[in-house]
C-alpha cells in the first residue's frame, strides 16, 4: 500500500433519524474501513450532510465500500474523494506578491507611474532584467504531455499535476519560482518555437515528460538558440543521480570506472543520457541494448539518429546478441526499460560484485528481493527500497547553481559536478551496500549541488558577463 | 513630486577616520537631501561601508547629490538606488507551494506515485483540469512589449516590470494567480500562436500593452479560438471604467444617455473600445476624432480596418472637420490622446454642463485646473486629481467573475455588467462632481464587479457546461 495515498473523504446525505449514524459506521467497520473522523457539514432538518474520513486499502476497496454504503436505505453518498485528489483541489501552486500594496504610494511603486522608470532602465541596459524582474529566479517547466510519467501520451492538460508537482519540488528544495507551461501541440518545431518565444520572462527552462526521440532535438536546439539554461530532466536528472550512485558503488566494490563494463538496457530519454554521461565520466566499456538486443554498427538493423550516435560511441567490439549475451561478464547493469526482464542466471553470469540499477517504473527489471540474492549492490527508482535513484536529488540543485551563476547553459561538466556533489554528500566511510545514494530529504544535497554547478559554470566560462549583481 | 517615488539608498565606502560621517551628513543636508536612516553594513577596519537612506526631490536631484558626495576625499559611493528600484530587486512575484512537502508521504501525494492517478483522472474527464490544477485560478498576462505604458515599444524584457505589477494587482485585488508571459516576437500571428499553445495551463488570458491596431485582431482571434476568457485590458479595462464614470456623471447633470453627444478623441486601443462600449450602452451620438480630425465616411482620407468600422457606426451626420468642430455642442469629451490639445474656447463651445474625461497619460488633454474652470465634471487618468479613471477598478473583478462562473469568454454584456457594478458602488446620493468614480482602494468594488460579471455570463450562457464544481 502506498503511504498516505488511500484515505478517502466521503460526503453522505443521511435521513435525520435515530440509529442512522450507527448503521453507517457499523457498515464501514464491517467492510474494513478505518474511520479517522466524522464531520457534520450541514443540517437540513430532515436530512444531515456528513463527511466521513476513512482509511481504506486501495482505490478498489474505496469503491466497494462507497457502493455498498450507497445501498443503505436513508443514506446517499453525494461524493467521495481520496487524499491524493483532495490535496490537488485547486492545484498545488500559488502566485504571490512580494511587494506590499496597502495604499497609493505602494501602488505608485509597484505599478504606474514608478514602474515606468524600471522598464526604461531595462530597455537601456538589458542585463538589468536579471536585477529587477522575476527572471533571476524563474524556471518554466515545459511539456507537451507526450510522455507523462510512465503513463504515456496524456496530452497537455492531464500532464499539469506532474508539472505543478515539479514546480512544488523546485520551490521546496531550491527556492526556485517555477511555473508550468503545458503546450497544446506535440510537434517538435512548435514546441521549440513556443519555448523560444516565452523565454524572456524565464531564467531557465526545464523540459519535462516529452517523448523520445523528439526530446533530444528539442533540448539541443533550445540549448543552442537560447542564452538561458535549458535541461530535459527526464534525460539528465536521472543520468546525474545514476552516475553519483555508480561512483559510490564502485568505491565499495573497489573497481576503477575505466575498467568496468556497463550494460545499459533501454535507450529512451533517460537511457540515452545515462550512456553519454557514463562516457563523459570515463566508463571503460558500455553495451547498450533496446528491445531488439545489443545496439551495434553491423547494419543488421535500422537505427534512428540517436541510436546511431550511441552505436558509434559504445560497444567497442561491435558485438551482437541479446540482453542475456550483453550481461555475461558485465560489472554493472543499468535498466531504464521494463519490468521483470532479468533472470537469476543473467545476474549470475556477470563479473564479481554485480552492481544492479533496476530503475524501470513502477516495477523494476527484476524484484529487488531476487536481485539482492545474487548481486552485491542494488538500486531502484522506488522509494520503498534502499538506494532510490531519484532525480529530485539533481534538478533542483542544478538549476539553483545555474541561476546563481547566471549560467547561459547547462554543460556536461556542470552535470558531472552535480553528480560528484551528490556522491560526496555521503561521507566515504558511510557508503554501504544499502547506502550509495543520499536521501531526498537530506537538505545538504541541494546546496552542495548548487555550489558545485555554479563553480563548474564559472570555470567553463558559460556565465553572463559581467554577472549582473547588485551590491 | 510623485508619492514615495524618490527615496534613494546610497552605499558608501568611507575612510574610518574621525569627522568623516559628519562631513558627509553635512553635505547631504546642504544639498537638500533628507536623511531617513544610516546603517553600518560592513566594518573593514580602515574603511566602513554604510547605507544612507535619503529623501530627494527627483532622479536628477539624486544624481547631483550622489555625484557631489563622490567628490569628497575619503568617501566613495559604491552604488545608489531609489525606492522604486529597491522594491523591484528580484522581481515582484513569487510562486509558492500550496501543499506540504515534509516527508515521503507528502512527496507521494504531491508527486509520484500519487499524482499519476490525478493525471489519469483528467485524461479520462478533461473538465477535471479545473478541479485539480491551477487552471481554475490562473491568468496569463501576455504582452509583446510593443506599447508599454506610455513609453512605446520597449520589447519583451523591459515590459516585465509592468506585467509583474499587473500580476501583483490581480493577486491583491482579486486573489487570482497571474503569471507574466512576455513574447519575444511582435508579429501578430506568432503572438496568437504562442497564446493558443500555452492556453492549457491558464484559466484566462489578459492581453497587455500590445500596440494598436494589431491588438484588435489578436484579441478577436484568440476569443474565437480559445474556450477561456481573453481580454485586452488596455482596450476594455479603460472602456468599462469610462462607462461607469459616464453613467454617474449623467445622473448628476440629469441627462439621458440616448440624448447625449460624445466626442472621443484618440482611436487607439482604449479609444476604440470606449467607442464600441458607449454604442453598446446606447449613447445617442458619437463623434470620433484622431490626429487628422473627425472620422467620417466621405472617403476623403484612408482608414484602416478598425477606423472603417468606427466610421460606419458613428458620426450619423457624416460631418467632417477638426476636433474644434466636433466639440461644438457636445455633451461629453473623452480624450485618450495627447497632452494639452483642449482650449478654454473648445470647452466653452460645448453644451450645458460639460463632462470632460481627459485621460491622456501622464499629462491630460488639458490641465484639470483649466478644465475645472469651464466644465461641470472633470475626470483624468491621474491619481493626484479627483475622479481617476483607473482600470484597476475593472480587470480584477472582470476576470474574478469570469473564472468563478467558468466563463468561456468575456462578452460585451459582461463588460456592461462590470461597468454597472462599478458605477453602483457609489450610492446615488453620494455621487458628486468630484466623486463619480470609486477609489481603487474601495474593497467592495471587486466583489461587486465579479458577482455582476459571473451573473451576466451565466445569463448569456457562455459558461462551461456543466460547471465543474466539487461538492
Amino acid at each position: 500500500m502506498q503511504t498516505g495515498a488511500y484515505t478517502i473523504t466521503m460526503r453522505c446525505q443521511i435521513d435525520h433519524l435515530p440509529g442512522m449514524l450507527g448503521r453507517l459506521t457499523t457498515m464501514i467497520g464491517e467492510m474494513d474501513g478505518n474511520i479517522l473522523g466524522i464531520d457534520l457539514v450541514e443540517n437540513h432538518g430532515e436530512t444531515l450532510i456528513r463527511d466521513f474520513t476513512i482509511e481504506v486499502q486501495n482505490p478498489q476497496h474505496a469503491e466497494q465500500l462507497v457502493r455498498r454504503i450507497d445501498t443503505l436505505t436513508g443514506i446517499q453518498v453525494l461524493t467521495y474523494n481520496d487524499r491524493v485528489f483532495l490535496a490537488h483541489i485547486g492545484g498545488k501552486l500559488g502566485v504571490h506578491s512580494r511587494t506590499p500594496l496597502r495604499n497609493r504610494a505602494d501602488l505608485s511603486i509597484a505599478y504606474t507611474p514608478g514602474v515606468a522608470r524600471v522598464c526604461t532602465a531595462i530597455a537601456q541596459e538589458p542585463a538589468k532584467v536579471y536585477d529587477y524582474t522575476i527572471k533571476r529566479n524563474s524556471v518554466a517547466v515545459i511539456t507537451d504531455g507526450s510522455a507523462v510519467l510512465g503513463l504515456g501520451n496524456l496530452g497537455a492538460e492531464a500532464s499539469l499535476p506532474v508539472m505543478e508537482g515539479k514546480a512544488v519540488l523546485f520551490k521546496e528544495f531550491a527556492n526556485i519560482d517555477a511555473y508550468p507551461i503545458a503546450i497544446r501541440s506535440q510537434d517538435p518545431e512548435t514546441i521549440i518555437q513556443v519555448a523560444e518565444q516565452i523565454a524572456p520572462v524565464f531564467g531557465g527552462i526545464n523540459l519535462e515528460d516529452i517523448a523520445a526521440p523528439k526530446c533530444f532535438e528539442i533540448e539541443e536546439r533550445l540549448c543552442n538558440t537560447l542564452n538561458i539554461p535549458v535541461m530535459h530532466d527526464d534525460q539528465h536528472g536521472t543520468a546525474v543521480v545514476t552516475l553519483a550512485a555508480l561512483w559510490n558503488a564502485l568505491a565499495l566494490v573497489d573497481k576503477r570506472i575505466e575498467d568496468i563494463r556497463v550494460v545499459v538496457n533501454g535507450v529512451g530519454a533517460a537511457g540515452t543520457a545515462i550512456i553519454f554521461s557514463l562516457l563523459e565520466a570515463g566508463v571503460g566499456e558500455i553495451i547498450a541494448c533496446d528491445s531488439q538486443g545489443i545496439i551495434n554498427r553491423r547494419g543488421t538493423r535500422s537505427l534512428n539518429a540517436i541510436k546511431q550516435r550511441i552505436a558509434e560511441r559504445t560497444n567497442a567490439d561491435n558485438c551482437t546478441g541479446t540482453l542475456t549475451d550483453a550481461m555475461r561478464g558485465a560489472d554493472v547493469f543499468v535498466g531504464v526499460s521494463v519490468a521483470n526482464i532479468l533472470t537469476p542466471q543473467m545476474v549470475q553470469s556477470m563479473a564479481s560484485d554485480p552492481i544492479m540499477f533496476a530503475m524501470a517504473n513502477p516495477d523494476p527489471e527484476a524484484t529487488p528481493e531476487m536481485l539482492n540474492q545474487y548481486a552485491r549492490i542494488v538500486a531502484t527508482g522506488r522509494s520503498d527500497y534502499a538506494n532510490q535513484i531519484n532525480n529530485v536529488l539533481a534538478f533542483p540543485g542544478i538549476f539553483r547553481g545555474a541561476l546563481d551563476a547566471q549560467a547561459t547553459r547547462i554543460t556536461p561538466s556542470m552535470r558531472l559536478a552535480a553528480a560528484r556533489a551528490i556522491a560526496s554528500s555521503i561521507p566515504r566511510d558511510e557508503i554501504a551496500e544499502d547506502y550509495i545514494v543520499p536521501s531526498v530529504f537530506n537538505r545538504d544535497v541541494v546546496p552542495a549541488v548548487a555550489a558545485a554547478v555554479a563553480e563548474a559554470a564559472r570555470a567553463e566560462g558559460v556565465v553572463r558577463e559581467p554577472e549582473s549583481v547588485l551590491v
